[in-house]
This record gives structure tokens, sequence and C-alpha cells, in this order.
């Protein structure tokens, strides 16, 4: 078929040429922008009187006709109209004839695929952002639950300190708000208007881009046309805030997949986000959990692979740019869905508060207790370190705890020690008692639970 | 609908998480080394009297008829049965009833699914390497041609010394070469059979695995089932492979894209490789040269997301590794379409014979000529460096070149320098004396081409 | 030699597994900060009567001591002690004896590794951020002599329309701004202090976190104590702003060495910035710009790194975290010297405008004009940008421009052509009349340079 | 200072310019290399007749003398000289004046540097394989202990079947297998001298580069010179493969960190492969597992650092090309530290054969036992999982396992059960009579052993 642009061409591409270069496959997830972004050109045309009102009128009536089209599913595309900007241009002609090419004036591809992409990105990042919100109300809820669950803290994965359950849900809660943060501010950054930039140098028609920018609710235009066609800054920004969210929600999978394990068994998760085994009868699997940690790769691969597209080219645009949409329609996907899946996976999720319970009850993470006793009665830290060092490996070699040790076998190591240290030695006091700051002790935690509920109710 | 596995479950997932989870959406790209993977299993099945004769054949005649149904493209596949191997499972049964379900004796999804990507990849390797050696033939058939086209070489970009552009084309063979000796390599590690590994463990079964191994043309079975089951490094090596091969094809790009602007026009692609603009007449884009170097960020991302999502998994499988099939079929169809396009690129280019011939006659990039000259007679390499330094600068200052210089201002540098010193600075004569081994020499660039003819050949 | 936590242990690591472990190799990078935040910490301790007057009085004396052994650089740190703070500790003790162990009441390493990055991170942003704002100002200044320059603007690196070359320099002072956006942005999530968060629950001390945030000059602590020692979303976040960074430098890098080569000659680098060859006298090569473009690899590869370490990593602090701080140094220092760097390079360089000037004059870049022409004459669009390409195409055989073409020869192909045409196809007259906001135009450029100057008096 | 290329240099760079392009800084670490080279050069030249015979044994006798200075730790390098070629050659006209020069004969720091990074990676590649072949020998010796340890295996780190714990072990005995052959092919071409390529285009002197191949132990020579300068796919390779090794070690890491949780405590790590806490006495982390699956990252990084250097550069030799060897160094050390690292953990670490025995007894994970008992006994493989997992949901709701059920309680779910079933549900036997090829009976896991011991002696 004839190429719009195909003026001073002589041979035609083949088949799989137009195919390999064809973006239509994958851009027609922007059919509703690329009419939204023609309508407001085609009335900016008309209200400068860059076109008389009733060829505005015919395109406005066709653009229409082609969003209805669209919204019903009926639009059929052709590869060998390569991108969503021919394929509506030469479907707007053949409904409404020669004068649909009008549209076309005073703007390009260039500027238009841009407007495409930051039409889109503005409202999916919005979404992104409602989606965080709602996992975030979820752990606040679960975690309300369990403040006075006192659960074994890790670092290293080994048990270190007793801490409340709710404060470890928690700790997810913030890392989201940061997530969330991140993705509003990274709006103001999608939220500039590219069209009027024409394929780089402006254009000779007296088009009003702030009328533009107003119809399509933009807050500013590009100061720069070679700028405003070549930039993709705004995708990689939103590749790396998707990165981020991945790595905390990869994070609480991996601390899901081990609370699921026999082993720990610290939750059980509701079976609509486990699955089975074609085999293994017994088996109930994290599957979501792990899925989610999984596709962290992929929002990974996605970022490195723009970066990659953008490194070292020339201004302004270049083929290479057209790159920039499957990543970013798979991590869309990809954050949403894991976004949705883990607010049902963590609302569903049963805590075993008697696993936790007992877990906290048979272990040495009452031993920094000991160790603050000691320095708090006046043994400088290092040296109260080492004697409660000394007292872990008795306890070790007999197979017991520290609250089973004797008092005699305790002064044996620090004459400091008296009666009083089997009540600083229980998981529930030795929590109670971290009361610093954003702290562990149950008073601490409320104090954060409210500061939680009120950053979500802004 | 009823999960396969959902006997201990008590609440069906809902429609959306199940999608998340699916494969089906990419995995029936595998339904071919599917059904192959179950012939042979049932096979074996067969043969080692693990199922009566009747049953083999029933699933044989029900596996016949999806392969039958999968080429003609009337296989309705299901979200709601996850997978590739589900829903034909599920089909079997429908087809053919109950005995369907024996066709699972002594295997699971863990073995199923890494046998299908082993044939996939195997059969796909062997293409890629075919698709190499034709545009290894093709750079070879256009090097043929332009033994004696004199062009300038460059090292930053900035020209260094005169060569063949035989020469330059065919530094893009030997890349090439190294490719397909890595990709032929891989095969060894993709040639290797899993399917008898069962979940992780084996089977109690007394399968024959070294039977289904020769059925599907396999060389190896896995020594070890638990590796069989996790192991995805023949994927990560096709993505590693696959990334090299797109730098090649990238640098060979940003050369083609260089070569082809006005100022450089070294060459001239076809009108078949190249498109137009929708708002200026005049371009002639090197759109596919672009789009492949674009494309090296997809590569390089796949490569870095499947690396992440199996870092730090413990064994054996989890469900992470479902995330290892869709950048691989990326890949694929990317280097394959890459390699295509490239070969026809090149091989309809014309070189502008004329323009190589005058910028090579209007540089310095004979000026490495008169340092060896001197180097010759006697002088200390670094000196010659610097005297000749010095005539360049002469040269620039007075905008000629070094062969524009009189004798006088020769010598005014160095007594050294005598009337032959004309010979030697011919772009020409510069080319014929890098006669070394694997130099730009004629004679050189001839056994050069001999050399890549044999290896072809092989 | 004894641990400072050895006191459960019974063997004692082999040096090379020490030497594996230790982060004394680039954590000693963090002096400054770690004894600035012992500082702090101590005179907190001493305010909320932790510690009393005097050990705190003799603590402050031997920190001070060691600030002045550090700037004098004349601290030996020791491998045995793993770590920045546990060499200072062991420093401090010996030099006060014991009563430096009572430092590390109510503070871990964890809480302290992590204040000492987040006060090295926030210091060195604003430091980048000044070097970002020092390279927009030379941009501008040079942008400023070449309002009216014009040049061949490109799109696919082949020409498109003239534009003025201070349009196409200012293009980057944009990308710049987003950049320093972006830093500025950060620093909100770097201004958080993780002090007492203890190893991760609090601590049981009657600590004054916000008393210590003053102190520091932070702004804010970290809500949850978790939360506190396993963040480093701020260094990834780092690392992602200076990719984007580097990603910017990395297209003025290949520019300035495509402007330089001997084919376009747009620019003349200053012999500051350029290096020769130690066997071809003639060359004067890009160096620092091919320099800079290729760093780029290293600021993607240590987000990349970072990334994959924190991927599915459990909370809370877990030894793979030490990994956040090679990159995060690396990645700094490429990023000053290449912004201090390319600022030199910019205000050095020769811009050729009598070569940019005939090179305008010599192409097509002027055929959107003729298209445009025909447009406002009532063609649609795409038939004048038809009508336009064969005229090219007529030039092009003829070895022509559109200025040498006769009327007769356009109005066979239009009659909307008229005389006026070749005031028209003026590349003076066609960057003139591209004067949309932010376009080309010599009056637009002029709106555009006084709004960056008012963005950078800011 | 004056630069040996500084002939048509008007200004001299600054110092901070200078130190940012120099690699002196690390490629120092090529130096004994870089002698090595320039031995062979010298007497290749020599042989030649190119240099005379006195000016060659002046040049090594020089080059003796700085060998002996590097291997003494005695030479002291200059910014100003760049790298560690141009340092080398200054000190080697310092010592024997300017016949020194002469050494640069024939060659260029294009090819010599591409040499001394062949010569260097060479080496270490063997050392590299030799580590892998050292752990894989301990991982054989601790699997030879156990046998007959069984132990639950994990699939989606659930129990899915009992295992034999050397079957384990073994899994990652062929990982390393494959690394090492992996390695191994690499050498294939590292193996390449590209010494004679001169700046790229080859040389007019009459070399003997088979000579120079000869005399340095390379086994080919680059085919072309323009690749010869230009190619670093074979570091690529080397990231690419560490990148793999790494993976497997960080998978291994994973399971060492779980293993030694309070919750698994499958296995207990030596003291001098764990640390403890700075304010937590208790603890013993697993700090050399999480360092080296922390570790992960850096390598993974250096790949994608290195294939985004090289991206869409042009043929040949650019100066981001530098920027090859700081990953590639750090690569290395961080692989060579790990094995030796992992190796050591291994062989010291005790496993805990009562907490496997007991884990196995009381779990699920002989379900898959009964469900290939009801198909053995003919029910189709899916009736026969649906049963048993019937039989499971009973047991979890009374909180017994499938020995616990009495035959009527198995009877009521199936006929085909009988009295025989609880000898197939003992985790030993289960273990027994996965006795397929590579599956986890202990016979078969001797066969396996066997086979390994046969593959490390090869």
């Amino acid at each position: 078929m004839t190429k719009l642009w195909g003026g001073r061409f002589q041979t035609s591409a083949e088949a799989w040429v137009d195919e390999f270069g064809a973006s239509i496959g994958f851009d027609q997830q922007l059919v509703m922008e690329d009419i939204e972004g023609s309508v407001a050109h085609v009335t900016m045309l008309g209200a400068q009187g860059i076109l008389p009102a009733e060829d505005v009128a015919k395109i406005l009536g066709g653009l229409k006709e082609l969003k209805r089209l669209a919204e019903a599913g009926e639009l059929e595309y052709s590869v060998a109209n390569e991108d969503i900007h021919l394929n509506l241009e030469k479907m707007l002609i053949d409904l409404i004839g020669p004068v649909g090419g009008k549209l076309h004036t005073g703007r390009s591809r260039n500027d238009q695929v841009a407007t495409d992409v930051h039409l889109f990105l503005k409202k999916r990042v919005f979404e992104v952002i409602g989606l965080i919100e709602a996992f975030q109300a979820t752990i606040l809820e679960q975690a309300e639950q369990h403040v006075e669950t006192i659960a074994p803290g890790y670092t290293h994965l080994q048990r270190a300190q007793p801490i409340s359950f709710a404060h470890h849900l928690m700790a997810y809660f913030w890392m989201l708000e940061r997530d969330k943060e991140r993705f509003t501010e990274s709006i103001k950054r999608i939220d500039i208007l590219p069209l009027g930039a024409g394929a780089m140098a402006g254009t000779t028609f007296p088009i009003d881009r702030e009328k533009s920018a107003e119809l399509l609710g933009f807050s500013k235009v590009y100061a720069n046309s070679m700028d405003a066609v070549s930039d993709r800054d705004f995708v990689v920004e939103f590749l790396s805030n998707s990165s981020l969210l991945m790595t905390h929600l990869s994070r609480f999978a991996e601390e899901i997949i081990i609370w699921s394990t026999d082993e720990f068994k610290f939750i059980e998760l509701d079976d609509s986000f486990s699955t089975g085994s074609s085999i293994m009868p017994q088996k109930k699997n994290p599957d979501m959990a792990e899925l989610i940690r999984g596709k962290t790769g992929r929002v990974y691969g996605n970022l490195m692979g723009l970066l990659t597209v953008l490194k070292g080219t020339p201004l302004t645009y270049n083929k290479d740019m057209q790159e920039d949409k499957e990543g970013m329609f798979d991590t869309l996907h990809t954050i949403l869905g894991a976004l949705k899946i883990f607010e049902g996976m963590v609302r569903t999720m049963t805590v075993n508060t008697d696993r936790l319970h007992n877990a906290v009850h048979s272990d040495f993470s009452n031993a920094t207790e000991l160790a603050d006793y000691l320095a708090i009665k006046g043994m400088p830290f290092r040296e109260a370190h080492e004697v409660t060092g000394k007292l872990v490996f008795t306890c070790i070699q007999r197979g017991i705890y520290l609250l089973d040790l004797t008092i005699e076998d305790m002064k044996a190591e620090s004459e400091l020690i008296e009666e009083d240290v089997y009540e600083v030695l229980k998981p529930e006091a030795a929590v109670r008692r971290r009361n610093s700051l954003g702290g562990t002790g149950f008073a601490q935690v409320k104090i954060q639970l409210e500061k939680a509920k009120a950053s979500l109710a802004k």
C-alpha cells in the first residue's frame, strides 16, 4: 500500500520489514489518548483560525465516531499503517474524506506520540497511587489487629529482639509511603505538554500551545521544542519508581514465603492466593508471593532496557525511541496487578499468633535486655555484651534459655545481676520497654498507627 | 472451575488472581513442544510396561488430534487452566476420557515445562545460527566488491588511517563468527533432558529416561533431578549470547546511521530499509538501523530481568521461574528479526565509492605514514611522532594537507625526509603497505576473505 | 584479635575471611560523618541524663581528637576491626579508656551506618546540584552567543529543519533542569534520621531522637525503627537520578563527538579537553566526551547492582546491605567529575558558525517550509507533503536544491506555488517563522533564554 | 608535563582533566602483562630485523629491570602519564635513554592494551576454574557423608518430597560443572592475540604476529586488525559467566541462610564463617553467605555496565572502552573471594541430621507416595491426587499426619488402599523408591557421586 510519507521513495518495503518497524501491535493501547489529543489539537486550530470552523466540525465528528468505534472494540488496525497515529488518520480520511488530512496541520508524529504517552502515563500514575493507598490501608488494618502480638524480630534472618508484629507490618507501610511520594512528585514531570513542538523545531502556524494544554488538562508546556520530542525522562522515572516499588514488594513477598513455610508457619495464606501442585497433593504454595518476587526482574529489566535505548542517542527524535512503550505498558500492567494481588493476600492472610508467641518464648532474643540491664547498672556496654554472650553460650550448651538460668548461674558472671532480671527478660517487657520514638514499644506502635492514619487521610 | 490440583482447597481463587498467575497467554507458544514431549513420554511409559498398550494407543491418538488442531490454529486456551500443560491435559481428557489423566504418570509439571523450554530453544538456536551465517555471507559478498575501495578508518570517530572498506565490513564478519561459536557451544547445555525428574526428586515408576531422550533427540539427561527442574542457566546463556549479538548489531547500526548522514554520505540505504517523515518530505531515515540499535535495550533488559529472577531463589522450583519465558520469546523474536533485516539492509545498500575516495584524499589519515617513514629511517618513533605532529599543525594553519607541503617545508622539520615521501603519503600506498597479518593491506584482505569463505563453508 | 562481638564464639575467623567481610577499605570515606553522628549521639545521651556529664565530656574530647587526626590523615585503619564504626570505637577506647565503650549506649551499628550514609549523601547531593547549575549557566552563556547561528536540526541524524544553534544547546539546559529537580526532591527522603532505631526495634534507653535530629540538621526521624535500618531507597533514588543525568550527558557527548568529526566539523574542542594518539600524530580525539559516554555504563551498572542486592531480602538488616556503599561512592565520583569536565568542555569549545551556515544552505531542510506553504494555501497537508516529496526527488536527480528550482518546475507540481515561495524557502526565514511557543524562532529562543535565566536565579 | 602525543597541541590539559581521563589508578594491575607483552614484541622486532640486536638487548635489559622493580613494588606511577603503557614507556626511556622509544615500533596503545587484557584474563580464568573445582570437591565430600541423611525436599519453599541430603547438595555440584564448562569454553576466545593490529589497520613494518603469539603462548591471532582493537566480547563473556556463577552462589547462600535460622536449624556454620552482633550477644549471623548473596548485585552491575559501554559505539577504538577494566577486576576479585569463602563455609558446616530426620517424619511430604500408590493400583493419576488431597485435608483438621490415619480412614476415601500402604508412606521408603535415573533414591545418588568423581578427575 501507499505510505503516507512515500513521496520521494521508489521502492516499497517488504511486508516483513514493515512488520519489524511497525508499532501498531502495542501502541494501539494509546488509542484513546491519541483521539483525545487530536480533539484538543483541532479545537485549538479552529480557535486560532488556522482551520475553518466547518473543517473543524467535520474532523471532530469523525474523531467522535472513531472514539465510539474504539470503545466498542471495532477498530481494525493495519500493520501497513505502522502506528496508532497513521492508522487513526487513515481511518479518519476514510470516514470524512481528504479534509481529515488537515488534522495534521502544525503537528508532527514526533510531538503527537510524546503527547499520547504523557496523557496515558499521567492517568495511570494516579491509578497506581490509588492502589498503593488501598494496600497501605490494608496493612494498617492488619497491623491494628496485631499491636500486642509479639513476634521475633530478625536481623540476618536470625532472631534478634522481640517485636510487635504490627511494627513489622508497618515497616512496609512507610516504604509504600515513600513510593507514593515519588510517584506523586513524578507527575510534575509527566504533566508537561509536548504538543506544538512539531517535528522538533516548532511550527510556522500560529498555534496556541497553552490553549492545547488547557484543553488536555496539562499544567505546563515544554519550553524547548527539541527537548519536547526527545524527552523520555518521565518514562524512565516511572520505571525507576516502579523498580523501587517492586523491590519493596519483593522483600515483603520473601517474608510471606518464609513465614508460610512449615518451619516458620507464622501466617497462613488464604486459599484464594495459594495454589496446589499437580503431583503433590499436600502442597499449598504461596504462588502469588513468588510470582511477584519474580516479576521484580521484568521491571528492573524494563528500566535497564530503556536506559540502554536512550544512552548515547543524539537529538532529537530517533526511531530507537519507539522502544519506550512496551516496557512501560508491561511495567504498568505488572505493578497494578502486583499491588492488587498483594492487597488481597495481606487482607485475607491469617496470622498464627500462637506460633509467634511460642517462638519468642523459646529463643535468645531477650539477650539484648540482659546486656542493656547491665549497662544501665553501670557496666560499659562492651563488657555487658561480653558477659551476656557467655551466659548465652552456657544456655546453648545446656539446651535451655536465659529465663531458665538460676540467679546463681547469672551472678557467677556478674554480681550486678539481681532478681529483678527475670522481669526484664520477659519478651513482653522487652517489647514494652523499647519505647523510644519509632520503636516497637506498644505505646510507640500506637502513636505510629495514628500517624499513618493521618497520612492516609491526607 | 475446578482446578486439577484443588483437592485440599476450600475456596477458589478469584478470576483476576487466576489471570495474574496464569502463563497460558504466552506459554501457548510451546504447544508443539508440549505435545512432542507428551508423545515421547507416553511412548516410553508403554515401552516400560507402566501403561498398558491400549491406554498408550488412546493417548497417542488424542495427542495426534491435538497436534492437528494446534497446527490448524483451532485450539482454544483457557486462563482457568493456567498454563499450556494443564490446558492440553484438559483437552486430552475431553477428547479421550479419563484415561488421558494417565499421561501424567511419572511426570510433573516441573520437569514437563523444563522439557518444553529445552526442546523449544534447541530448535530456535539452530535457526539463529542459520541467520547469522546468512548475514555473514552477505557481508562477505559486499566485502568482495570493496577490497580496493579505500575509505577513512576511524578511532575515536576521528579519521585515523586509510583502510580498505572491505576490511571494515569484515570486522563484523568476525564478531558474528564469535556469536555463532557461542550459540553453538550453548547447545551443549540446552541439549540435556530434564524429563523424568518429576517434581524434583525423580519418580517411583520404572521409567527409562534415556529412552525418552532418544525419542526427543537429546544427547544427555540431567544427572540430578533437583538441578533438572531448577536449572535456567541455558536460558540466561541464550540471553547473554543474544546481548552480545545485539551489541555487535548496535555498533554496526550506529555506523550505518552515521554513514547515511548528509555529512558522511558513505552509503545509501535501499528505500526498502528506510522510511520517510510525516512532516518533512525530504527525509530518508535509516529507521531499521535505529530500531535495531534501540532494540538492544530490550535484550539487555531481558537478560537483567532473568538474572534478577534467579538471584537468591532457593531450590528447587519456585513460581518465580515462570518468568523465564517471556523474555526468552521476546529476545528470540527480536534477534531473528534483527538479523533478517540487517542482512537485507547490508545486501541492498549502495556504497558511495567516490565519497570514500575523496574523503581519504582530503585529510590527515596519512600522517602515520610519515611517522613510520621517519622511524624506518632510524628516528626513534616518539620523535618521529613529534615531527609529524608539527607538520600536521603547519598544514592545518595553512588549510592544506601533507601531500601539499613542499619538500623544503618538510626538510625544515627533519633532514631525513626526501622526495620518496610523496609516494609513501598516497592513501593507496598507505593501505597497500599495511600488509601485516590481519592488516588492511589489499593482499591481506584477500587472504582474510578466503579464510572467511572457508569458515562459512564448514 | 578479639572481636568486639566475640563473646559466644569459639574459633576466630581466618584473616582472609575477615578481609572479604570487612568494609573498612571503602567505608572509611564516612569517617567524618561517623564522628559527627557520634558527637550528636553522645551529646544527646548527656542531655537525657543517660550518661553522666563527665563521661560525655571525655568522649567528646576523644572524638574531637579523632576528628583532628582524621583531618590530618593520620588515622590508621585495621581490617581486623571490620568497618569504620568499630575502627573508630576501638581508637576511642585506646585514647580515653573503657569509658569510650559507653558511646555505644542505645545505639547499634545498624542505625549508625544508616545515619552515616544519610549524612554523607545529603551533603554530596547539594554539591551535585551546584555543579549542575554551573553547567547550566555555561550552556546558557554559549547559547546566548548563538541565537542567530543557524544550524541543521536533526531527526534520525538526518537533517530535518534549520534551527537556531542556541535552541539546540538549550535542550540540554532543560534536561539538566529536570535532573536538578529530581535531585532536589530526593533530599526530602535523604533528610530523615535513622539514629535511635537501634538494631531494629528501638531502644530501652530514654533517648531523644528529635534532639539528635536537630543536632545533625535533619528535618525528620524515621517513623518505624525496622524501616529505618532496612531502608536504602534513598541510595537507589540517588543512583536512578544519576543514571538519568548520565543519560543526558551521554547524549550530549554523542553529539560533541559527531560534531567534532572531520565530516561535520561543527565545533572544535579546546586542546585541554582533547587528547592525541600515540601513533597517529594528526589525531585530536574528543576523549573526554567519549569517556563520559562510556562512564554512563558504570552508573547504570551501579543502579542495577543495588536493585539486585535489595531484591527479595527479608527485613531487617542483612549483611547484603553492606554492598550499598561502593556503587554510591563510585557514582558520586563519576557524576561530579563528569559535570565538571563537561562544563569546561562546553565553555571552551569553538562553534564553527561558517560550517553551520554552509550546511544549512546546501540541503533539503527547508522542505517542510514548502509543504507548510502549500498547506497554508489550502492544500490538505498530506497532499502538500506528497507534492514536496516529488520536488525533492526531482532536485536529487538533478543534483540541486529547492531554491535552485525555477518557478515553472514548481508550478508543474502545483499551481498554488508562486514567486513568494523563494522567500519562504530561505533557511533564515524558516527559523524565524517557527515562532510557536518553545519553537526555534529567534524571538522564541530569546524568550526561552530569559526563562532559563530566571530559573537559574531562583 | 609534556605528553608523549602532544606534537600538534597548543594548550595542555588541566590536572583534574588529566585525572579524570587517566587509567593508571586501576590499569597498573596489568603491569606484569604489559612488560610480558613488550618483551615478546621487542624480541619479535629483533628476530624480524626491524630493530638491531643491540637496541633489542638494551630494551630487554630495561624491561627486565622494570619487572624486578614491579615485583618489588618499587615502581611509582604518575597520573600525568595516563596509563600503564605510557608510564612504563617513560620509565624505560628514563632507564635506558631514547632507544626505549623504539619499543613502540609497529605497535599502538590500541593493540597493546587489548593484548594486556587478553594475557591477564587468560591466566585468571584458569585460577577461577581451579577454585570452582576445589569447591566442587568439597561439595562432593560433604555429600558423601550424607547419602543416607533424609531431608525435606522443597518446591516453592514448601516441603514437597523427602530426599537424600546428598542429592540436594549435589545439585550445586552440577551447576558449578556448567560454570566450569562455560569458563573453559570462553578461553578459546580469550586466547587470541591482538598484538600487531596497530592502531587498527595493521602496520607497515614486516612484523611476525604468529611469532609474537608463540612467545606469549597464544593459539591464534585476530584475523582482522579492526576487530582486534575493538573486541571486548571476551570481557563481556567473562562477566556473563561470572554472573551465572554468582547466581548459583546466591541460591546456595539463600539456602545456607534459611537453613541457619532458628526455625530450620538444618545446619550450623562454623564460627569462622559467622559473625556476631555489636548489640545482640546471642546472634550468630551467616554474614558470609549474606555478603556473597549481596555481591551478586555488583557482578550483574558490572555486566550491565560493560554492555552499556559497548552499545552503539562505532568502530574501532573509542575512549569509552577504557571502561572495560574496573568492572572486570572487581568481578574477578569478587568471584575468587566468594568461591574461596564458600568452599570453607561448606567444608566446615555441621549438618544437623537429627533435625532433618525429625522434619521429614512430621510433615506431608510423603503424600506423593500415596498418590503414586493409588496410581499404580490403576487409579488415573488425577483422581489419585484428588483422593490424597482429601486425606491430607482430614489430617490437617485433626492435627495428625498420614501415617497416623487408620486403614479405615483411608479406605473411606478409596477401597484400593490396603495395609501395605504404611510401608510405602515411610520417608526412607519414599526416598529409596525414587530410583529413576538422576533421582534421589540412595542407589541413584551413589551412582551420581561416582559420575561426579569421574568428572572431577578429568
